[in-house]
């Protein structure tokens, strides 16, 4: 069989279509490229409903994989320098967090970048999940996925309102933990667990209403005159804290 | 008078020219926007070449300020929404760095964003200073300075050969700090000052002789399946470790 070479391909449209926040919504899924990214696709038991590729590759061997032209790989690829295979999945959100572990609480992240290094981070890191508050940018959006390295597959993810947030703040057994500049303690400490870490957005930090649901407000020291860390970064210090001296 | 409204006006002409990173290395000259950006580093004792804005404001009173239209200000920028303010400012290396304190090295780091942050943590962490080996991408592109978030203005820099560090390594007084996934010691331990931290690239870490002169290799322990951080997330975990323990 012919590769495809059509723009025209209702599956070449689907994955087209896939760029825009709307129809990831509206369809429920998501595409992630490159061979290293669905290995751990694969490794963690995700399978695609549907799989592009320039050539035959030994992946995911009970998905037909559909054959394309290397010209329509690089108008399926959102990246400069395309790889040779991709693959469509269902996007997976699990209702409830669990109260055990560390879970992480993502306070309205607005740049996808920083929201997939997080979930690289959390992977890591080995936290029981990350839940993503209110108006978060897409976790699933194709910059998140990439920054993810293939973390997007490793890690479980749940939505919430931040009412519902502050709910299971109340109820939480543990510590529920977040950073501000003002707090007294430093974040180097040992954290009990379960722990709940609250992490803000990247230009106003955490909601007030979030920052009172916490029984405990560390700080994260700076040199005088630099404002705060990137959000990513901010996060890592945090979650390698918690979980080194938690274990 | 009026604003300047020509995008021929040679001001207007030299500013554009500065998003090439040719421009930048044949002038010497960087841009830096937004009046947040900006007081960093009037605070920091640094003073624009050329000071443009579309309204007279209450920073840099030595240096007159060229006024020009929103138009033409939002060709200058490089941000979607554009600043109203932004400076051309000579960059700065310093020519070795001194034998104290925290020196990090970047093995050429590829993406000017990484480079932005890791600066920005950087000087949060208060190092003394940091070393760009080899064939870097330039901190004083428009990314790595916007990453920054102003810290452009607080860090010292050094260029270096990948020889040059070598020969600075083995001379060292303190500890040589490089980290590998195939390290024995968990990074989390007390370092020596001064203290000399080198960082690998975002594809293939450190290169084989930067290893070999390290003194002492560590490992950041990651979930089984998740290959590496993001090498800022990364220098984050490092350096407050190493400025933790080191004072």
């Amino acid at each position: 069989m012919l590769p495809i070479s059509s723009l025209q391909n209702p599956t070449v449209k689907l994955i087209r279509s896939l760029d825009h926040k709307k129809d990831r919504r509206d369809t429920g899924l998501f595409v992630a490229e490159g061979l290293a990214m669905l290995d751990r696709a694969e490794a963690m038991g995700w399978e695609p409903d549907i799989l592009v590729t320039t050539k035959p590759q030994a992946i995911f061997n009970s998905v037909k994989p559909t054959i394309v032209t290397e010209k329509v790989m690089a108008e399926l690829s959102a990246q400069n320098n395309p790889h040779d295979i991709l693959a469509v999945f269902k996007q997976r959100y699990q209702p409830h967090p669990t109260k055990q572990g560390v879970w992480l609480a993502l306070d309205e992240i607005r740049d996808p970048g920083n929201l997939g290094t997080i979930l690289r981070t959390a992977d890591a890191a080995d936290v029981s999940g990350v839940i993503l508050i209110g108006d978060s940018c897409d976790p699933y959006a194709p910059e998140s996925v990439r920054a993810s390295t293939g973390s997007i597959f490793g890690i479980t993810l749940v939505r919430m309102k931040q009412d519902g947030l502050i709910d299971l703040a109340r109820a939480w057994d543990g510590e529920v933990v977040g950073t501000a500049s003002s707090a007294k303690h430093d974040f180097r400490r040992v954290y009990k667990t379960p722990t709940l870490l609250m992490m803000g957005n990247e230009s106003r930090g955490l909601s007030h209403d979030l920052t009172s649901s916490c029984t405990n407000l560390v700080r994260i020291p700076m040199k005088e005159g630099v404002e705060s860390l990137n959000v990513a970064v901010a996060t890592g210090l945090m979650l390698y804290q918690i979980t080194a001296k938690s274990k």
